[in-house]
């Protein structure tokens, strides 16, 4: 439960109670590898705060072409918001790249925390924040730059990526085909040759 | 100021001192059209709501095609989030598309209310919540449907945009060009007449 105690107490100081609570409100999972959290379609009711591994947010779309809407690391938040705030079945895949370990929030220790302790929801207006941040500029980057932009973009943002996540998801999360991304790779292999 | 409180309101109920110490924290501001709230490089100090008319937050790229990242009516919050958080000159330009009435809230007056009020905290972790679920949204669409299919829903979801924003402007939100835009809507009308 360290780290995520920890994670929280970067925005906000708890108290041992208070971390007490929090600890005693939520559980912590192993996930082997390709096993999914959630899938579309089933109710989302957890928030999900990654402890080791990582995971993978997907929509599948009619024609079975998967896009991904995120990825999550140790230290990270994941979870389908629109259906986890709403309580509605996801709209999305979620599911663990190798094995890993969450811990799950339930809604209603969620909510129950909102209830009780008002640092936790300036924790969470602070993370609500960064990640309204990252999807604006993420849109920007879309409305603005060339696929391969957007490639170089993101590898300086996250330079370890490539070590942890398949051509074939980074492509999805970047709206292009996995062959583009190659063409693009050593395109810039090239240049910086 | 009324419709600031109603807007604030509908998330927690908030007494009458509470709100005597927001108003006295904001000011209102008129906008001529076409008149900026914000320009690119502009420290972005300030959050505004929009009491009355269309603002729109636009980025220029280096070849001076704007991409509207957003637009805000009346009931409606709108600032640069990441320089406004951070306090940092602007990304974006923030205009009035029409005569219109805001409510400014300084960085300063912002932090100071947190501080003063749990509730308004959670009435920003909520706006914030619904505002990185809009932007997946967004994205999510980007990724998984056609430009022609993204103006479809576009429409339905605001149904009165037409009326209210330049077709250059919807454009320009869309990702796509305004002879695009013009293309897609003679077949959208030609199909349904």
């Amino acid at each position: 439960m360290d780290k995520l105690l920890r994670n929280i107490g970067k925005h906000v100081a708890f108290t041992e109670e208070e971390n007490a609570l929090i600890s005693s409100l939520v559980k912590v999972r192993q996930l082997k590898r390709k096993e999914f959290l959630l899938q579309q379609g089933q109710l989302c009711s957890s928030i999900y705060f990654v402890n080791r591994g990582s995971i993978r947010c997907y929509f599948e779309s009619k024609d079975q072409r998967p896009c991904t809407l995120m990825f999550a690391f140790e230290d990270w938040w994941i979870t389908d918001m629109r259906c986890f705030i709403k309580q509605l079945p996801s709209d999305t895949h979620i599911q663990a790249l190798e094995a890993s370990e969450v811990v799950v929030i339930s809604k209603s220790a969620f909510d129950h925390l909102f209830e009780e302790m008002p640092k936790f929801e300036r924790v969470f207006r602070i993370l609500m924040q960064n990640a309204y941040i990252r999807e604006q500029s993420r849109m920007l980057e879309h409305l603005t730059c060339s696929a391969e932009e957007r490639y170089r973009k993101y590898i300086a943002k996250y330079p370890r990526i490539e070590q942890l996540i398949s051509q074939k998801h980074i492509a999805s999360y970047l709206g292009i085909t996995p062959e583009f991304l190659s063409y693009t790779k050593k395109k810039a292999k090239k240049e910086n040759s």
